[in-house]
């Protein structure tokens, strides 16, 4: 499901905006294409998916890449944003994927909808 | 600027997460590839940024579209919302591109970033 179904306000949301580095330019890796960022994303999201209070994701890359993830509680967000292999990947991030990104967390106040019939 | 450079927190964000409906499928155009589509978000990209409140924006499509619009206040959003020229591209846009899509309307309460050196 690429919308996320989320529940009733009010819930939260942590948009991460990121640009890539080029693959290749800061990291140690042993020449894989993307130095492991694919693999490293679908094990965050596996893993996301399983936290207490997750709620769902949405993501889209070209220029840039949005991801929002959707939580119950800002407990929830610390939680995952304190989790073992989770500290990794930012690490990883910082040190070879990522160019910038903006982390932003957010109190979802109100939200509508509309679906085709 | 791919990645907004918004204000100290807080501030407002609206996460809008579309998805496309086939080109044609449900509009009255007369033959153009994306109904208008392209046009329309580019012109309506242009008049958000020229509103009161206007943060910046971060966009990004594949399967799911992404746009996240940031702004200085609730009574910004609510403006922006009922402008003439963008009810009309609700209209169009519910009437001919988009299968589905959600409007969330958040407080960002915190943020945090990198940049590399």
């Amino acid at each position: 499901m690429p919308i996320a179904a989320t529940p009733d306000t009010p819930y939260y949301a942590v948009i991460f905006t990121s640009l890539r580095s080029t693959p290749g330019a800061h990291g140690e890796g042993a020449g894989s294409v993307d130095d492991g960022y694919g693999a490293m994303a679908d094990i965050m999201a596996e893993s996301a998916a399983r936290q207490p209070g997750y709620l769902g994701v949405e993501s889209a890359r070209e220029e840039v890449g949005i991801t929002v993830s959707y939580w119950s509680s800002l407990d929830a967000i610390r939680a995952w944003k304190n989790d073992s292999e989770h500290l990794l990947a930012q690490r990883l991030g910082r040190q070879s994927w990522y160019d910038a990104y903006q982390v932003r967390i957010c109190r979802v106040e109100r939200d509508y909808g509309f679906t085709r019939a």
